[in-house]
C-alpha cells in the first residue's frame, strides 16, 4: 500500500467525556478578572451572558466531562473524524518522517468549532434562552454557531470582522442559509461598535471589537446569551474530543506522535489536538513535541506579553491572564481571519509558561504554499488557519529529511478552504503580500496594557 | 433516538466491482454511430481520445467489471460514503415517511464526479498519457478531474462554460489550486470555439460547445485524451458504486426505499444510484419506483425527442440514440450548469423508454427553497443540481404525508454547494428567476435534428 489511508474510529469508540486539562497541570491557570472590580470573576458575574451549565465547565477542576447523550447525537453526524496518514504528502517531501492529520473538515460547518457550537447551543437551549449573540473573524464560528442554532431553533446573530465579512461573501452567505443574521463589525448597532467607527470609520475590524459587540447586545437582552468560539476553559474543554479519537486512531495505525502541530488564534483547536498529548507526556511516558503555530502578522505566543489584559477591544469582557499583543493591538488584514486575534486562551497560556509546548510564527504567503503543496498531494483544500499547522508539519517532516530520523508527525488540519477560496486566488494572482510587522504599534499597545496586581 | 443517524459502511465492504445494468435490460442501447458515416461506432473511431481500457468498458456486455485495486485505494480516502437517515427533515416536514440520502459531498471534489474521475485519471495514466481535457458545467466535473490529474500527475485542462465560469469564481480557483488551467468556453483556442464565438459573441456557453472544445484538443495531440464527466456508459458504471453502497448501508438500517431519486444532467449520479435497484427490480422482487428529476429549463427527459443526436454543438462526437433537446438548443442560464445539458446518457434514455423509470422536471427557484429547507434540518448545504433531488424527495414525503403512507425515500445527495454560495445569495435576494421556456427554440433544435436511418 502507498497511498495515503484513512484511520476510522467506530462509532461507539466516539469518547463520552470531554477532557479537562486545568485538573492535571502543576499550577492552574490564574483566574479571570472583573473588568469592573478587577478581583476575581464569581459564576455570577458571568450569569448575565453564559448558561448556568457553561460556567460549570468553565470553572470545574474535574478531569473529565460527560459530553451529553444529546450532544453526542448530533457529534454522529460527521464524528469520529478521520485520522488520515499522507503517504502522497510523505511522498511528495521525500522524507522518512510518517505524516498524519486528524480532519476535522467534515463537520457540515467545515471545520471543528460545531464540536463546541454544539453543546453551547444545547446547553443555551435547556436553560430556556431564545438567542445567541457572537462574533466571528474568518467564519468558521459564525457558520457552526448558525449550524448548531438551526438544529435547536435558536436565533442567531454574528458580529463579523469587517476584513473577513468583504473578503469571504460564501461564508456570510453559510451563515444565512442556516437561518442566521451576520452583521459586518463594527457596526452601529452597539454602542462597542459605534465608539469605535467613530474613531476610525476605514477599521477593517478585529475579533477584538466583535467580541465587545456581541457581549454588549447579550449582556442587554434577558433571552440573549453569548458564545464564544475559542479562548475560554469550556471551548478548550469540548475540543479535545479530537486528541481523544486521535489517541485511538493512533493506536488503530500502531504508531504515536513525536510531535503534534495545530495552528493558534484564540487557542481552541490546539489545545483540542494537544491537550490530551499534554497529558500523557506529564505522566511520565513517551514524550511528544506540542508546538502551537500563529501568524507571523499577529503572533502572541512569541511576541506577545503573558499578563493580564481584556478578551476585547471594548473592554466588556473579564481579564484573561494570557500571551496578549494588548487589546488596542490592531493585526493586519490577513486571510486567516481567524487566526487574528490579540489575546491567547488563558490555559494554553498556562501551558506555554510551563513549558509544556512550544511556539512558532510563519508569514501568510508560506502557509499558503504549504497549503497548496497539501492539496495536490492529498486533494484536501485547507483553510487559510489550518495552513499555519501544515505550513508547521512540512518543516518539521523536511528536517527528519535532514536528519535522516523517520518521526512521527500529527497535525489538525481544523477546516478546508471551500468558502476562502478568493484567498487561493489572490495568493496565485500574486496579490498576497506579507506586511512588515509594526514594531511600534505592538510597543504602544503593551505600554497601554492595564496595571493589575 | 429522534437524531438524524448516519450508516457508515465498513472499509471491507467497499463493492469490488462496477455494476453494468446493460447486460440485464431487455434491449440494449442502440449503438453510437461515427459522426462522418453514421455507421456504428468502432473502438478504433474512440481510440483517438480514449485509452484503451475506458472503451473496452464503453462496450462491455459483462454484468460486473472490476474496480482496480489502486482505484479502490483512492476511493477509500472518502469510501464508502455515508448513507443518512434524515430524521430531522422527517420531523420539519411532519412525514411518516422515511427519508434516506446517500452523502457523496464527502469526496475531497465535493461531488459524486471523482468515482469516474479518478478510474479514467488512472487508466489514461497507464497508458502513457500526458494530458487530459475536458469539459465542465457548473465546475463538479472540472474540478474532480483536476483532482485526480493532481494524484496521477496528469496535465488538466478544463473547458469551463461560460456563465458558469463567471458565476462560480470559487470553482475554478479549486481547480487552480488542484494545478488544473480553467478555460471559459467558447474560446478562441479552439475551431469549435472560434466558429460559435464568430456567430454569438455574448453567448452563455453550453456543455454541447465546452465538449467540442474539448474534444477538439484531445484529438488534435497524441498525447492528450479526453475525459467526460457523465453521458457515457462507462462513467454509469463507475458511479454505480454508489447504488451497491447503499444497497448494503438499506440493510444495515434493516429497509428499503419504495423510492429513489436522483437529479439527471447527463444522467450519471442518477444511473449510479438506480441502476443497482432497476437491476432488483427486474429480478422481480420488492419493487421500487425510480425516478429522475430534471431541471424546467432544460427538460431532455420529460420534453425531449428520443432520437439518435450529436452529444456536442460542434457535431465532433459520436451519435447516441437518447433523449434530446436538440444539439442546437440553448438552454438558459441557470445555477444548475451541471443540469445543463441538451441530451441524456444512452443507456438512462433506454432506461426511460423501456418504462423502467419515471422522470420530473422542477423550476430553480422551488429547488433552492427545498435546499434552504434541507440545509436548516440537517445541516449540509447541498448543490443547486443535488437540489433537484431534495425538491424530488420532499415532494414524495408531502405525498406520503397526504396519502398516510409510511414509504421509504432514498435520494442522491451527489454534491455540497461550498462553491455556489453566490446562489444562494442570489435566491435570499430574490434575484433568480424562472425564464418561461422558450418553446419556439425548442421547435427549431428539434427540426434540426439529423435524420438518422
Amino acid at each position: 500500500m502507498t497511498d495515503s489511508v484513512k484511520y476510522l474510529l467506530p462509532e461507539e469508540k466516539m469518547p463520552k467525556a470531554w477532557y479537562n486539562l486545568a485538573a492535571d497541570l502543576p499550577e492552574p491557570p490564574a483566574p479571570p478578572l472583573h473588568p469592573g472590580t478587577l478581583k476575581p470573576a464569581s459564576a455570577d458575574d458571568l450569569a448575565a451572558i453564559f448558561p448556568r451549565a457553561v460556567i460549570e465547565q468553565e470553572m470545574t477542576t474535574e478531569r473529565w466531562v460527560d459530553i451529553p447523550e444529546p450532544v453526542r447525537e448530533v457529534y454522529r453526524l460527521w464524528r469520529p473524524a478521520p485520522l488520515i496518514r499522507a503517504r502522497r504528502l510523505e511522498k511528495a517531501l521525500d522524507t522518512p518522517a510518517r505524516i498524519y492529520f486528524k480532519y476535522e473538515g467534515v463537520s457540515p460547518a467545515g471545520s471543528h468549532k460545531p464540536n463546541s457550537a454544539v453543546p453551547q447551543a444545547f446547553y443555551n437551549k435547556q436553560e430556556g434562552i431564545k438567542k445567541l449573540s457572537t462574533e466571528t473573524g474568518a467564519g468558521q464560528w459564525g457558520c457552526s454557531l448558525a449550524f448548531a442554532g438551526s438544529l435547536y431553533g435558536l436565533e442567531v446573530e454574528v458580529y463579523m470582522v469587517k476584513i473577513s465579512y468583504n473578503q469571504k461573501p460564501y461564508r456570510r452567505a453559510l451563515m444565512e442559509t442556516y437561518g442566521a443574521r451576520c452583521i459586518p463589525s463594527p457596526s452601529n448597532l452597539t454602542a462597542a461598535g459605534r465608539a469605535i467607527l467613530e474613531k476610525t470609520p476605514d477599521t477593517n475590524g478585529s475579533l477584538g471589537i466583535a467580541i465587545s459587540e456581541a457581549v454588549e447586545v447579550a449582556a442587554s437582552r434577558p433571552d440573549t446569551n453569548y458564545a464564544l468560539g475559542s479562548v475560554l476553559n469550556h471551548v478548550c474543554l469540548h475540543q479535545t474530543v479530537i486528541g481523544e479519537e486521535s489517541l485511538l486512531q493512533m493506536e488503530m495505525a500502531d504508531d504515536y506522535p513525536d510531535v503534534v502541530i495545530a495552528c493558534t488564534g484564540g487557542g481552541s483547536n490546539f489545545a483540542g489536538l494537544a491537550f490530551p498529548y499534554v497529558r500523557e507526556n506529564l505522566k511520565g511516558g513517551r514524550q511528544t513535541r506540542v508546538v502551537g503555530v500563529e501568524p507571523a502578522s499577529c503572533p502572541t505566543l512569541t511576541r506577545g506579553r503573558y499578563a493580564y489584559d481584556f478578551g476585547d477591544t471594548g473592554h466588556l469582557t473579564p481579564l484573561m491572564k494570557m500571551h496578549t499583543l494588548g487589546s488596542t493591538f490592531m493585526p493586519p488584514g490577513s486571510h486567516a481571519g481567524g487566526l487574528r486575534y490579540h489575546g491567547m486562551s488563558a490555559i494554553v497560556s498556562q501551558v506555554k509558561e510551563l513549558g509544556l509546548m512550544e511556539a512558532r510564527s510563519y508569514w501568510q504567503t508560506e502557509c499558503f504554499a504549504a497549503a497548496v503543496q497539501f492539496a495536490r498531494a492529498e486533494g484536501i483544500v485547507p483553510a487559510p488557519e489550518s495552513s499555519h499547522a501544515i505550513r508547521g508539519a512540512i518543516d518539521e517532516a523536511l528536517r527528519c529529511k535532514a536528519e535522516g530520523k523517520a518521526e512521527t508527525i500529527l497535525f489538525n488540519l481544523s477546516g478546508h478552504g471551500h468558502f476562502d477560496m478568493q484567498a487561493y486566488t489572490d495568493y496565485f494572482a500574486g496579490k498576497l503580500v506579507d506586511a512588515p510587522f509594526e514594531e511600534a504599534a505592538l510597543k504602544e499597545a503593551l505600554d497601554a496594557l492595564p496595571q493589575v496586581g
